[in-house]
């Protein structure tokens, strides 16, 4: 059975249009959202129909920022030398929880995806160019996710910016915490191996 | 850290006032609608403002529907007589795409639930009574699910309906085909060999 409004088919294949959302969950949302008052919807759509346009970048690091220059990079405590290279906005958070990181970032948008039709030029590739070729800049983290399209951006990004003054590193892959061994998926566990670490640096934070 | 930008907050926030979606998700549901062109942004907006002003519900059932009584209402072919009550649109697609009812629907649009604040008042069962009260209904098939309010729901409607005249039913409870016994839980498989049935039944769809 179809579902009997196009008013809500629309709505519902929007929903369904993001990541991880089916058509029975976006009907599920779509038959919530009207049980909603209409002044929030409203508030919801208008939301979203500024989204994009309204929305603002960091003219340095490219992540979403309300100023010119987000919080961070107009942090004077923050170390400039260091950029941590990720995908967007939530690998920013993830990182900044950790508490371990004091240098700056720079926000890609994505990574390289043929099949998507994301090519370098779509990314903030050419801005981070720029920013290192400014100089002052010690060391570039490749904090992408290792999957197809994050290894292939990371791969690109070090033959770009490959130089004897440049420090390129990534970030350690091996065993999570508190992860049991025999759960772990063979190439992590392997690699965890291949790159084991003195014993005694598990004890502090900057070995 | 917090999220850096208003804008995107309140986003956010909508997403996550939605079942089944928490802040981590919503971030990411937000920052994906950034990818997209503002032409669709656009319409998504403008379907959710619109969305529940523009509309339409049967007179009849109370489902959703384009027209002033809904396809199923309208079909001759239907059997007026019986009228299988359920929560919402999704459990009138899923009774249908079962192919096994023939009659018609009451959509009460939820369950009673003062923790909610959704009382009989607030759902279409005035209309249900109204249309009982009209003539020519036969069976009441009540068809919500055996949660505390869907159960407070139908033992509501069961008092307020019961008469000589109107047979009131409610959906089969027991093992789902094709589940193992030892995964079943106990009050199912309790209710199923209490309300167990001659083996021969199974053979056929019209027991």
């Amino acid at each position: 059975m179809e579902i009997p409004s196009k008013l809500l088919e629309e709505v519902v294949e929007h929903f369904a249009s993001l990541p991880g959302i089916g058509r029975k969950t976006a009907l599920r949302l779509a038959l919530n959202l009207l049980q909603k008052d209409e002044g929030s919807l409203e508030r919801f759509g208008e939301s979203l129909k500024s989204l994009k346009s309204r929305i603002n970048y960091c003219t340095v690091c490219h992540n979403i920022s309300e100023t010119e220059m987000c919080s961070i990079c107009s942090n004077s405590k923050r170390d400039k030398s260091t950029i941590c290279v990720v995908e967007d906005l939530r690998d920013v958070i993830a990182i900044e929880s950790t508490q371990q990181y004091f240098g700056t970032y720079h926000v890609l948008g994505g990574c390289i995806s043929p099949i998507d039709g994301i090519g370098p030029d779509q990314l903030t590739i050419s801005q981070l160019e720029k920013r290192v070729a400014s100089g002052g800049i010690k060391e570039i983290i490749l904090a992408l996710t290792s999957t197809m399209e994050g290894d292939t951006t990371s791969f690109y990004l070090y033959k770009k910016l490959d130089s004897d003054e440049l420090q390129i590193t990534s970030l350690a892959r091996g065993v999570p915490i508190g992860n049991e061994l025999e759960f772990t998926d063979e190439i992590t566990l392997g690699r965890s191996l291949l790159q084991r670490v003195p014993y005694k640096n598990n004890f502090s934070n900057n070995t």
